[in-house]
C-alpha cells in the first residue's frame, strides 16, 4: 500500500501526476481541511504538500495529529507557521533554487519590457498607430539599459541568477541584503543606500515580517523619475498603495510585477496603467522548473517515509 | 558662414538638434529631392545625413552634383546604393556599433517576451481573468529558456552582443556566419545546420540581396514546434508570408518582431496572432544610442568638411 500525502493547496492537475504514481493523494485543493476531509480521513496523514504562499498554521496541524513532514512545492514557505511545526516537531522541506533561472528570467523580462515599454511598443504596432504615423508621447526615446545602475534587494539563489543575467546587459549592478556575500557586485549597506544609487530596483528578498513594505513611498522616490521597480519576490514587500501612487504621479517611471499584495487580485489602479508590465505569479512557471520542483518534492517525501532527514530542509526549520 | 548639409529621410526634430547647431540644414524630411528644393540650392550640397534603409539611389545622387559624403545614421546602410556611390567618389558613411547594445537589448526583450508569452500574461491580468480563475491554455507552463539551444545568425557587433546576453540565461549558443569568428560560441557552417541544431533563431545579419529571404519556410520548419524566431535586423531577411504560416499552424511556437517586410506596415494576418510580440522598428531607439550615433554623424561630417577621411566609413564604400 502506497503511503498517504495530503494536498493542501490547489494545483494543477498535471503538477500532482508523479505524486500520484507513488503516493497516494489526498486532495484538499485548497479547501479547508474540516471541510475537504472527515477527522477520521485526517488521522493517519503523516506528511502534506502544500504552496509556500498558502497560509498553514497550528489550528490546521491540529488537525493532523500524525504529520510529521510539511513539503513545499517550490521555494517560498512563507505561509508556513515555523514554529508552530517546530513545536510540534514537525519537519519542513521545499525546493531551494529548482526554479531560480525561471523566475530570475521572469524578473529580467519584465525589466527590459519595462524599461523598453514593450507593452506601448506592441500596442502601437497592433493598433495601427505606427502605420498611420500617429504620434506617440510614450514612444520617445528612453533611457535603455547601458550603463544603467541596477539593484538587487535580496542576494540568494535568485538574487544571484538575476545579478548575473542583468550584468550582461552592460550595466552596473550592486545589492543590499542583510550580509555581504562573495560576489562581484557592490555591496550597499542599507535599501535605502541602493535606491539612492541605482535606478532600476529589482526585488528578490524572502517575504517575511522582516520585509513587509520594505518598498515604501521613501524607497520609490529614491529611485527617481528614471527609476523603475521589479517585482518576482512576494506582493507583500512592496507598499502597493505607495507604488500606484508613485507609478500614477511619476515619481517612478514604470513597474514589472509578477507578484501582488493580494493574489489573484491585480487592483484596477495598477491595471489601468500604461507604465507597468503584469504577470500572473508565473515567475517559476516553466517547464523544467516544475520537474526540478517536483524532484525536490519527492526526494523530501521520500527520505521522510524512509526515517531520513529531509534532503531539502528549509533552513533554521 | 557654417556648411551646408541635406538631410534626406524623415527624423523627428529632436534627432536633428546638435548637426542644426553645427551646420545649415536642408531638411528634406523624406519627400523627394526634385519636390522639396529648388535645383539651384541642392547644386552645392557637399554632405548628407540619411536613415540606412531608405532607398538612395543615382537618380537621387545626380541632383546632387557636388555630393562627396553620404552619412547614415545608424549602422543600416542598405538603403544607399553604394555601387552608385562609387562610382561617383561619394563616401559613405555610418555609425557602427553605436547602437548595438540597444539593438541587443530589443532582441533578448523579444526573445524573452515571446518564450514566456509576456503579451499574453499581461492580458491575463489585466482583463480581469486571472482573478476569475479564468482557464487559459495559453498560460499553461512552456519550456522556459535554462538549458534552450539559442541560434545567432550573423556574428556582427550586433550579433555579439546578443550572444553574450542569451548566455547569461544558462543557454548554449551557436551561430552561422559567413566566417568562422574568434568567438565563444559553436559555429554552424550553414543556416540549416544551425536551425536544425536550435529553438530560438535569433537574426542579427546584415540585409542585403544575399540575405533576402534567407530565414523561409525550410529553415521556420526546423526550428520545430517550440520554436521561436527573433528579428531585429531588417524585415527583408524573413520570408515574411511563410512566417505568418508558420505562426498560424503551429509549425513554429512564437516570433519576436522589430522589423516587417513593408515598414511602418505589419500585416493583418501578423498583428492578429496572440503568439507574437511586435516592436514599431525601435530596436536603437534609446537617448544613449542616440547620442552616440550622432556623435558618428558629426564625426563623419566635421571630417568630411575637413578634407580628411571618414572615420566611420562603410566597409568596402
Amino acid at each position: 500500500m502506497p503511503d498517504k500525502v495530503l494536498v493542501y493547496s490547489r494545483f494543477p492537475k498535471a503538477q500532482l501526476i508523479r505524486f500520484g504514481e507513488r503516493y497516494e493523494l489526498l486532495n484538499a485543493a485548497g479547501k479547508r481541511l474540516d471541510e475537504a476531509f472527515p477527522a477520521a480521513e485526517l488521522a493517519d496523514i503523516r506528511a502534506m504538500i502544500t504552496a509556500g504562499g498558502t497560509a498553514l498554521g497550528a489550528d490546521a496541524m491540529d488537525r493532523l495529529p500524525k504529520l510529521g513532514a510539511i513539503i513545499c512545492y517550490g521555494t517560498g514557505y512563507d505561509g508556513v507557521d515555523l514554529a508552530a511545526a517546530a513545536k510540534r516537531g514537525i519537519a519542513v522541506g521545499h525546493s531551494p533554487g529548482a526554479n531560480a533561472a525561471s523566475v530570475a528570467d521572469t524578473a529580467v523580462t519584465l525589466m527590459l519590457a519595462s524599461v523598453r515599454r514593450l507593452m506601448v511598443a506592441d500596442h502601437y504596432v497592433r493598433s495601427g498607430d505606427w502605420a498611420g504615423a500617429k504620434p506617440s508621447p510614450m514612444m520617445r526615446p528612453q533611457a535603455g539599459m547601458r550603463g544603467r545602475k541596477v539593484g538587487v534587494y535580496g542576494m540568494g539563489e535568485i538574487g544571484r541568477k538575476i545579478a548575473a543575467r542583468v550584468a550582461a546587459f552592460e550595466t552596473e549592478v550592486g545589492y543590499f541584503s542583510r550580509s555581504k556575500h562573495d560576489v562581484p557586485y557592490q555591496y550597499f549597506p542599507t535599501l535605502e543606500a541602493l535606491a539612492d544609487w541605482c535606478s532600476v530596483l529589482m526585488i528578490a528578498v524572502r517575504a517575511g515580517a522582516e520585509t513587509e513594505h520594505a518598498v515604501s513611498a521613501d524607497i520609490l522616490r529614491r529611485l527617481g523619475s528614471d527609476g523603475f521597480v521589479v517585482n518576482i519576490s512576494r506582493g507583500s514587500v512592496i507598499d502597493e498603495t505607495a507604488l500606484v501612487a508613485a507609478l500614477t504621479d511619476g515619481v517612478i517611471a514604470g513597474a514589472g510585477l509578477d507578484v501582488f499584495a493580494r493574489e489573484p487580485h491585480a487592483p484596477d489602479a495598477l491595471t489601468a496603467l500604461p507604465n507597468v508590465v503584469l504577470s500572473p505569479h508565473l515567475g517559476g512557471h516553466t517547464l523544467e522548473s516544475h520537474v526540478a520542483m517536483q524532484d525536490c518534492v519527492l526526494a523530501n517525501l521520500d527520505a521522510f517515509f524512509a526515517g531520513d532527514p529531509l534532503p531539502y530542509k528549509v533552513r533554521g526549520a
